[in-house]
């Protein structure tokens, strides 16, 4: 083996240390920068997750709304009338939000939009649309809350 | 000045180096550190903003139908008593998301919870305290979206 001063080896050993503090710097910072990225995603994510929530919280509200206003619907004294008023204000804070009402009728079934909870056998009707809107969804994508429970026709 | 040979120049260098990048090594592990508090600290208050954001688009729903039935309340028909049922569900629903109803009488006036919109002189409340509120607050600390508007007794 051939010999080496220790100043030499004292120059090799500075430079391998120089060599390791400049290999993990380099990492640390690539792990900044990939924390940096999930950090924004994940904060985003977080807060539609939040507002998601909170809204569908509110679906069984209008819904139960819905319901009384659907055993008055000959009524027009002014209290009924303000309180339909109310139900369309709450669709609009829906909508508004990014969670638009989805109860279209006549459109193609689309099972990322409707839940089938009933057939229909109408030989006027393409096959495979929607027939009648059950209980209608809100959002769509990222902020659906639910699909729309529709019936489909199946024509036999 | 002192001579220096070529190889102790090499050392000092290598030296100079391995501390320049333990340096920097050590400073973004400390930048790493403070990004993953930060980030734990923004999630939470961004998700929290996100919720009060979406609840506070409610109240004006529930404000609506609150007038709405204040022309009714003499009325018992059952859709009367169903939209009644509907009103005590959107206050449930905002306790249960952590924004309870503040509509308290008799309790001491309170800057952060409540927003004078009127005085009374009644000699036989004590001074200071709310008489009526005028428009509900809800929530409370971090979570109120309004504070309630109310008539305060003012001892003149």
């Amino acid at each position: 083996m051939p010999e080496e001063s220790p100043i030499a080896d004292g120059q090799d050993t500075a430079r391998e240390k120089a060599a390791e503090f400049e290999d993990r710097w380099r990492r640390t910072l690539a792990d900044l920068d990939n924390l940096r990225k999930r950090f924004s995603k994940d904060l985003g994510r977080g807060r539609l997750a939040s507002r998601n929530e909170a809204m569908a919280a509110w679906l069984p509200v209008l819904d139960n709304l819905e319901l009384a206003l659907s055993h008055a619907e000959e009524d027009t004294n002014p209290v009924m009338d303000g309180v339909r008023a109310v139900r369309d204000q709450a669709v609009d804070v829906l909508a508004r939000l990014g969670y638009p009402r989805q109860d279209e009728v006549g459109v193609p079934f689309d099972p990322h939009r409707h839940e089938v909870v009933g057939t229909a056998d109408d030989p006027d009707r393409p096959d495979g649309v929607v027939i009648s809107v059950v209980r209608p969804g809100y959002g769509e994508d990222e902020t659906q809350l639910r699909p729309a429970a529709v019936v489909v026709n199946r024509r036999g």
